[in-house]
């Protein structure tokens, strides 16, 4: 059994990590860390933790990595850098898979654009390996740190990569719009997230700025070899759980199609549909699977791709698990294979 | 006084042409077909007119149109080109806003093609108005039959129409993301609007063939003297009411800006935010107003347009009635004037 | 025209009285207070308001009160009475409605138990006047100071006060089960108001202490002629605006319709339904309208009640229009006339 | 391993018991029946199970019954009893989990009362056990014909029988106000569930004739050895999953409390909250878990009691699953420990 800890577990990506972990099979929960609970019971905080057993929350100098095999960083932006640092100075064997954005950017001088400061831990940022796994899967297994990429990101790179490496989409005309549920923001208390403000509507947010736009610009370069600026625009809808990219570029969609089924025939957490058909949101829910179809626009030579998973499991913690997976040794999907929740 | 009958206020257009006539001022309501409930009250239908006087839903045989000044026709495709026909030759003096998509198409090549029949009734689509009160008004006040358009196309084409027609937009570039609330799908029985398929999703439907496409080439064309083909792509949202145009396409955003700020700036019924602004689809529910938000991408070169309306208001029965108020010279915002309601 | 204030625009009842003050026809806005937000355009706050002219959120010290006929204060609880006794002072022959709970309680001991502390301004607590508007409508008349009632006791209040005052109610068996939609709870910032801890679930909430019980005890006592407890339980529902109370009780189910419906045949705000109708608390949305049922239980010698309007109109800020109304000698209806939004 | 079919895999309880069953890990899952739909692949009628393998849809006639182990029967009422005379005609020793209504109610006059026929099968619905798991363990155990219960019926049984048979609880007065969501209303198309109709409001329904009423009758009156009769009355609430009992009755809350924490000390499926707590429906969605809560109201002498349960699961599918692991002699909770997904 690894022995694992979760840094800001009271937030809804370190609740979705504990539910992973505790029906994980080979990963006990050694440590949860919630600097402003810490005393309080995780039932507290979320009532379907209820009767269980878990250890009781606690600042993160209070917890022990002595005997903890490898740490989940679920932290806000900010926090993260330094408790990580320590960490691995405290305990270098320690393996670390980060779901903040810290550690995502390669480029110092990205970071510091994008984030508005010099990064805190430079050394770690350069042998961070970005989490995408079925992406970076070999580099991904040698790290002791990973970055756990955005969902926005996640949801859109998992379609554009294989494409862009192919140099069948015309990267100077793709356009991502992007929808995503409430829970991505995080539980803060803020009077744009209250359900008044959120239900019986639709907007977009972050428009032009949206700082997963770094993550696709470093993957998507990456992928093509040189650089690609594409238009990212995400919206919030209302519902709890879902992403949804839908991607519209120059290029031949019945290529663009076959490429990605082929190149996804094997991967358990990416399911290519058939040509023309429509993946929803409600269909990936709960689940770590990503759902992606390629449709033919009427205007000619253009494609339509659409790409969707739930936010909190393959656009976090789930993607999270299946990286500690992969760096361990294990079998990639353990823990994983639960189905979608729909209705 | 006008005297009013809705065919088809079984629907949710015709219960919101209802609630709007109510307290029009100048109009009463004659008559209200449904055929499948005639012999009903419209409270059993709609508890919200529990209490209200209104007259009995009857058939549209039933309805005596000499009467009647204005006839708004909320039936759906295939049914009205003949009811419209047949009213129009009991009475040719009537004035008819037609909120279904049956006259929207002046080539009745494009009607063939879109809608797979030769349309039954020729001479009427060619003597039809298009209702895009803004940008029609002056033909729309001598017509008798008004073919109001389409909600995602009164959406998309308010901002577009004045860009295209002032080259200020590169209509080679412009990308379509549309997202809409249930309410416009009506209130057939059809299992994929219930609310367990609905709610916690979102996906796109009608992809590369949503039959309010055609509306967008032909006006698209028609205000830039060319052909233009736009890509769109319509998405629903778990909400009742709402829709929202999310445009990307190259062109000078800060000019687009200005250019419709002038160009609305004394509309009652549009309103551009300040440069920058992004609207919310909530803030004009139940209004027939539509807000407009214009921003420069950061990709060079590129501009995000953004527009939302009440799906039920200004993208049917709202624009109906304005249209109707237009015809008989009545102020165009009579009746119209009720404030959005948020939360 | 009158001339209104609002202290505490900010909040939902605040914009609400907004949006209905706007249209009402005799009253115009002076002045809008926001501590915090003073400075700021109330469009900046609420999109909808976005394009309208309304005078600058201020201070409620900024606020001139001598050009003032009217105030409405929508103040949160603790600060309300302090504000009012200033106002009433600086000008004794301002009218004021309160929407806060801080003058519904008659008896000092009472609001000091349900709120923990002696009441601050005591003779206006005894001159206010409980603006439940159809029970107390000739005191509202003569009065400067109307203490509007809370959502909750206004929704179950309606339908019970007139059955215990005529004696066709067992007063202890009387069960209260009520629903709420988000918008009651306010615009702050809370955890438990977030969008992901409010859709998609269903909870009863402030159980056996909710502070509107109070005024239930109060109202169904003074109606009764003795002291009258009853078991009253809220829920929150995943929804904006609407209030349900479900009420059992022993007696005659068909004598109590009989009695509801004599006794609001004449009411413009109150409709009873047929007997064995069930409201829907969405026919109500957005209108000053409360819907009333009654059914007879299939145990025999009890009965249901149903009772539901839309919490933040005639649950707060339609209600207190309306009392505004009544006290400046206006038709009871001005400016409350529009109907439900439905879908 | 066993083998099992589903008749009826077409609607949300069907998908519930394959999604349950594909993770049960000895079960496999021979056959799917759907008549109307017989030929087509699950995953065109549920997204979520696209990549899967699964047998194609069938008629209930094509289902070769000699393999089965074990039949989940999903029927609407009324085909039910004639599909599950004939399995066992057919194979005397197959199991049957029948989550339809059809078996629950042991005496035929008050099935004939509450159905309006008599029963088509009398000696199975003698034979048949009711599938309250923690009440009717030893008899499900040795049945070969479960009739699983009620949704609205499990939530309220499961705290209101120990308390009945304890003597703890006024049983003449007992109130049960139950809310759900909208899934145990089943995947047929009709107006009432669409997402318009259901979505921002709530209202009551089934009142005083929901028939779950019947299935409280039998098991209360069984329970306390004498005829109870309580006032139950469902409401929709605008969710997907999850069912809420709210229960008032006279008795002493401290007591009711350690009768629920003692007798339910050991149950996996049952988690009793600590007295004064108050459960909500998010925190058991998706698992097999009832959370039941215990107040004391202000009112003396009475008692508030609080239950809540995912209507698919525990309310359906995995008590079948559950009566199923019994019926043969596994572990009870094998396939049904997954947590619940929140948010």
């Amino acid at each position: 059994m690894l022995s694992a800890a979760v840094y800001g577990a009271s937030g809804y990506t370190g609740a979705e990590l504990v539910r992973l972990l505790l029906r994980h099979g080979e990963v006990r929960i050694a440590a949860l860390s919630a600097d402003s609970n810490a005393g309080r019971r995780m039932g507290e905080l979320f009532g379907q933790f209820g009767g269980l057993d878990l250890p009781m929350l606690s600042t993160i100098t209070q917890v022990d990595l002595s005997e903890v095999d490898v740490l989940f960083c679920a932290l806000p932006h900010g926090t993260t850098q330094t408790a990580i640092a320590d960490a691995l100075r405290a305990k270098p064997t320690l393996k670390v898979v980060d779901l903040s954005a810290d550690f995502r950017l390669t480029d110092p001088a990205a970071y510091a654009r994008w984030y508005g400061h010099e990064h805190l831990a430079p050394q770690l940022q350069d042998e961070a390996v970005y989490g995408l796994t079925e992406v970076h899967r070999d580099a991904i297994r040698g790290t002791r740190l990973v970055a756990n990429p955005g969902c926005h990101t996640t949801t859109a790179l998992l379609p554009l990569i294989p494409l862009v490496a192919a140099d069948a989409i015309d990267t100077d005309t793709i356009v991502v719009t992007s929808a995503t549920g409430m829970s991505g923001a995080g539980r803060g208390a803020k009077v744009g997230m209250l359900f008044s403000e959120v239900s019986e509507g639709y907007h977009a947010y972050g428009v032009a700025n949206h700082r997963h736009t770094s993550e696709l610009d470093q993957e998507l370069s990456r992928a093509a070899g040189r650089e690609v600026l594409v238009t990212f625009t995400p919206h919030l809808v209302p519902m709890n759980r879902g992403i949804y990219a839908t991607i519209t570029a120059h290029g031949d969609a019945a290529r663009m199609h076959a490429i990605l089924s082929e190149h996804y025939a094997d991967e358990p957490f990416v399911t290519v549909l058939r040509f023309g058909e429509v993946p929803q949101s409600r269909h990936v829910r709960g689940s770590n699977t990503t759902h992606v179809g390629v449709v033919a626009d009427r205007v000619p030579g253009k494609a339509l791709i659409f790409s969707t998973l739930d936010n909190l499991v393959k656009g976090a913690s789930g993607q999270a698990v299946q990286n500690m997976n992969l760096v361990f040794g294990l079998d990639e999907g353990t823990g994983l294979r639960q189905l979608a929740l729909f209705p």
